[in-house]
């Protein structure tokens, strides 16, 4: 099966994640190539058209996710844009899109008050096979905004986001930790069965 | 009666929509002093808590006014957050403020097509009293937002704003134009009824 990403983070963290369900399956990373534009206006829009771009590329299998950052006082976004919230910034790294996307969420949030800082991760799963079954499931993780980044572990938005129930932000959990609660191990917790039943795994 | 604002080219545009409304009432600025932060999470509470502060300052009769550009691809932000969207940015110049502003609405968008780029440019306008009466009451214009800048006149994100109906942005119209159709205008047109009614003008 695909992983339609190219993210190595997320492909280490889900290969974990469905190992830990058991599924005897090879997750592999996408194959270099262009691109397909990720325009959807919802998370699992965007799952669908990655996944279904994997199964035309490689002909096999293609599981997808698309996750973000929701933000209370901030409509809902970064939502899907959280990779780009900065804008494209063209020639960026990672970890400096990372940077500079953390940085323009605390600077929006500035003058925003504890009691509205109310946040959560959502991840939207999608499967597609090459016979055209498709299947979208949701994860969420809620929590708030801290006004500076914490932790050096995940990626993304982790620094800033103190999970509800935790004292540590998705920076400073232990792998195993952040896939207990996390959106996107809530959402592939429930992929598993999706996968079972398509793949007949 | 005081506009809670220091904003000079809003204070022209208002005491001319005031003019056109026939109301005989000398609106003078609000005098140099600490701005009350704009913490309300909604356009109408802003503008409350400036009409009420600018009461407790002057002991005149205030109206103030919120206003701010919601972009549906953005979830309906930057919303309240429209001067700050870019963050605080510590001593740059309105104009600065204003490009930054700009130029981050069209990076976030760049991936946006055309039939999702829509946006409205919404006003609340708040009026209060000594004798604590208050009034507030909205306007909005809707339109869509281009790929860049056109136009020199208006302020804050006109220059990117196709207004429904018009083939020239905000920032191209001639100001008695804006006010005709203008977020702003529309507020402040409903305000003249309130005004005579509250200050028996």
């Amino acid at each position: 099966m695909v992983l339609a990403s190219r993210n190595d983070a997320k492909l280490v963290e889900l290969r974990r994640i469905l190992a830990l369900a058991g599924l005897d399956v090879e997750l592999v990373a996408l194959p270099d190539g262009p691109d397909v534009p990720e325009t959807g206006a919802t998370f699992a829009e965007n799952a669908l058209i990655k996944a279904r771009d994997a199964v035309r590329v490689t002909g096999l299998p293609a599981v997808a996710d698309d996750s973000g950052l929701t933000v209370d006082a901030l409509g809902g976004m970064p939502g899907v844009l959280s990779a780009r919230w900065s804008g494209p910034l063209p020639g960026a790294s990672r970890a400096e899109r990372d940077a500079a996307n953390n940085a323009l969420v605390l600077a929006q949030l500035t003058d925003v008050p504890e009691e509205r800082r109310g946040s959560a991760f959502v991840c939207a799963a999608a499967v597609v096979t090459p016979a055209g079954a498709e299947r979208v499931v949701h994860g969420e993780m809620r929590g708030r905004l801290l006004r500076e980044p914490r932790g050096d572990g995940g990626f993304g938005y982790d620094p800033l986001f103190l999970p509800d129930g935790q004292n540590r932000t998705s920076a400073q959990l232990r792998p195993a930790e952040k896939d207990a609660i996390s959106h996107r191990g809530h959402a592939f917790g429930q992929l598993a069965a999706v996968l079972r039943e398509l793949l007949a795994l």
